[in-house]
């Protein structure tokens, strides 16, 4: 039985362009209704107000773990598992020697920092002489402490709501959400989702965005046929 | 024609419970594909995060107007109009004073303070100490700077999209939305609206809430039939 649904936002839940499809929409408010036991957490590179509007929309989303697993909602209550000045560091020189561009959500990460920077780059140097860590989320370059990934807060998640690995379904598709479909028992991609993820997860629909999650929920039984 | 939509976001485009109907999103999306030439600006006593997230699972709202006018996202850029600290000030007392619960969303204000309070108050005594104003929207009660108002944002919002009253059509359902109502020239409400909305707009429509946004898109021709 799944206890926990742990959800990523962008591309996932949302299409290319990150809005929803109806169908997506009303598929998960069934999801919701249909397993009223069921806690779900949505996941996000994305910063807590900017979830805390998106999950207001959608009616979904009991928890919000923003910034990669650097912040949490849960019942009301903000928690922040690390600090910002490591990767404000960090993106000041990326910024200096590379043009990166900074996202407009910065102004209320907590926790981390994101970037615009076209092009493939090895980030190896700075991760290094700033201990943190680059990632790339396919919408945004992020980067982070080291530790703060989705892996990390899923393991949280399960601690506080007191469920096992093998009670926890993971979806996303990025390569942040392959360190999720690491620690989690069941997990499901969609067609677009990034290789990384690909080779890890449990199930890969081959719909893509919302559709692929409406299979996934299939799939584990969590919607009807 | 109408050149600029101003559309407060909880009550009118959503829900009761501040989420959104399939139904309401189809409309929406149709109004923006319909009308390409015309601007969008959603405007909330809410924060500029949040809001945020609300336009992108949206699809809509190429301008945000955040927290009752007092600050705006407009092309990339965020301009704040007023401070915050005569607000906070104003709280504090009215924390100690009255117990009142302060909303998760201040973590996320810059110019003003919302709260939860039951019952009716007279805040006179507040207002005049602090130099501010407070307003019910509804949905919270929101300490502001003294001339910050949705009115107030909707004429900075005419100057730069160079657009008359006569082309600006505005829709809302709280108190908060009358000031808007007196400076644009067309104005929507729906069942669900304060009686002083109710008296100041040019049309009332006698459904609620998304459904009656629509009704409103189709009286001003937004909306086919």
């Amino acid at each position: 039985m799944i206890k926990l649904l742990i959800l990523d936002i962008d591309g996932t839940i949302t299409q290319k362009d990150q809005s929803i499809l109806p169908e997506t929409l009303v598929a998960l408010r069934k999801v919701v209704f249909s397993n009223p036991e069921m806690h779900i957490c949505l996941a996000s590179g994305n910063v807590l107000p900017v979830m805390f509007g998106v999950r207001t929309i959608l009616g979904v989303g009991e928890s919000l773990a923003g910034e990669n697993g650097g912040i949490l909602l849960y019942k009301q209550r903000i928690t922040s598992y690390f600090q910002k000045q490591k990767t404000v560091d960090a993106y000041k020189e990326i910024e200096k020697d590379l043009g990166a561009v900074e996202f407009i959500t910065n102004r209320w990460r907590e926790t981390s920092i994101s970037f615009i920077l076209n092009g493939s780059y090895d980030f190896t140097k700075y991760e290094k002489k700033y201990d943190v860590v680059i990632q790339d989320s396919g919408f945004a370059k992020h980067i982070l402490n080291k530790g703060q990934n989705k892996g990390f807060i899923a393991r949280e998640l399960m601690k506080i709501y007191a469920v096992s690995k093998d009670e926890t379904l993971a979806c996303g598709d990025g390569d942040n959400d392959a360190d999720l479909f690491e620690v989690v028992g069941m997990s499901g991609t969609i067609s677009n989702g990034s290789r990384s993820v690909k080779e890890r997860a449990e199930y890969v629909s081959e719909k893509a965005y919302g559709d692929g999650l409406i299979d996934i929920m299939k799939h584990f039984r969590l919607l009807e046929e």
